[in-house]
């Protein structure tokens, strides 16, 4: 039987576009559409590499970390909560509050949690679909921080290893696990190399 | 043992907050903070309304419709289709585009869909969380029908059923769903009362 590791590679390998500008392109079964039955299966993989963290809330970030987020929580048989991009006149005013630099789309925005679902004795797992940069986990991280809760770690779906944004966050000493870190992409191939 | 409709009940009027201006708030277990062990209970319901219905595709709306959409999708062990509200870098410009009138936001902003991701052959089941005037409905019910896919319903977990958005569309002959039907709110006593 393939395992869900393989399977995602498979997946990326049979699926995913390169594009130009470090553009990888996984929207048919990872963030428009979604593949829920994998991501149940993905969903399972956390939970073994986090089980024993005493992870009791799970982070993520609208949109796309949202559906792989809420397997993930389900399970761990607890709640997620997803950080929302912009102000809403229903999420109220007491929220902590981040700025999160967008690498792909060369702008900066506000994300924001209500104070009401993060707080010190909390132990987060912060998921998402992807980490390059790291700029998005950083943000969650510095949530986090900002509630008094404690970091369990991070998990992401598929690392862009050459952007070193997992790296440096390990070399912070945080767990972070990437289900897929890809070490080089060629837009002009399509060829896709995998870091063992 | 509680059913999940009655605890789904039982959680909106413990758990639910009324604000002046139609507000019901249930982001404490739907749409910022989620309960994903009790919207898996949820999703299995929408799978009892319609199993027989020949669904092979779930369609939801950004953020808020992808948790209890995902769940759904795992159930029918088919993907989930999320429709994006703003164009990013990323989505490319073959996508059948409505817009969408926002009540709670007073605004109007542009959905789209790939046109990968939707097409003739498709059955598909819209899923929302709040289902008010059904505007989010009906753009999505528009996507469906631009993109030749067959409609099989719309499910929504919390309908507001004085604003009469499910009862235009149900008078249309379309299936919808709603797991709880709030028939009253008053946001001076908090009473919150659902339909039979």
């Amino acid at each position: 039987m393939v395992s869900a590791l393989d399977l995602l590679k498979q997946k990326i390998l049979a699926e995913g576009e390169v594009y130009e500008g470090n553009i990888l392109k996984v929207d048919c079964f990872l963030n428009h559409q979604i593949d829920c039955v994998f991501l149940r299966e993905i969903a399972k993989e956390f939970h073994r590499l986090f089980k024993d963290e005493g992870v009791n809330k799970v982070l993520t970030i609208e949109a796309s970390g949202i559906a792989i987020g809420a397997m993930v929580a389900a399970e761990f048989g607890c709640p997620l909560v997803f950080a929302k991009k912009s102000k809403t006149s229903n999420i109220g005013t007491d929220v902590y509050v981040t700025q999160i630099a967008s690498y792909t789309h060369n702008t900066t925005y506000n994300v924001m949690v209500s104070r009401r679902f993060l707080n010190e004795g909390d132990r987060v797992l912060i998921i998402d679909d992807f980490l390059a940069v790291g700029n998005a986990l950083k943000g969650l991280i510095n949530i986090v921080n900002l509630s008094g809760a404690s970091l369990a770690g991070c998990g992401t779906v598929i690392e862009k290893g050459y952007q070193h944004g997992g790296d440096a966050l390990r070399e912070q000493g945080i767990k972070v696990e990437s289900l897929a870190i890809v070490e080089s992409m060629d837009h002009k191939t399509g060829k896709i190399v995998f870091r063992d």
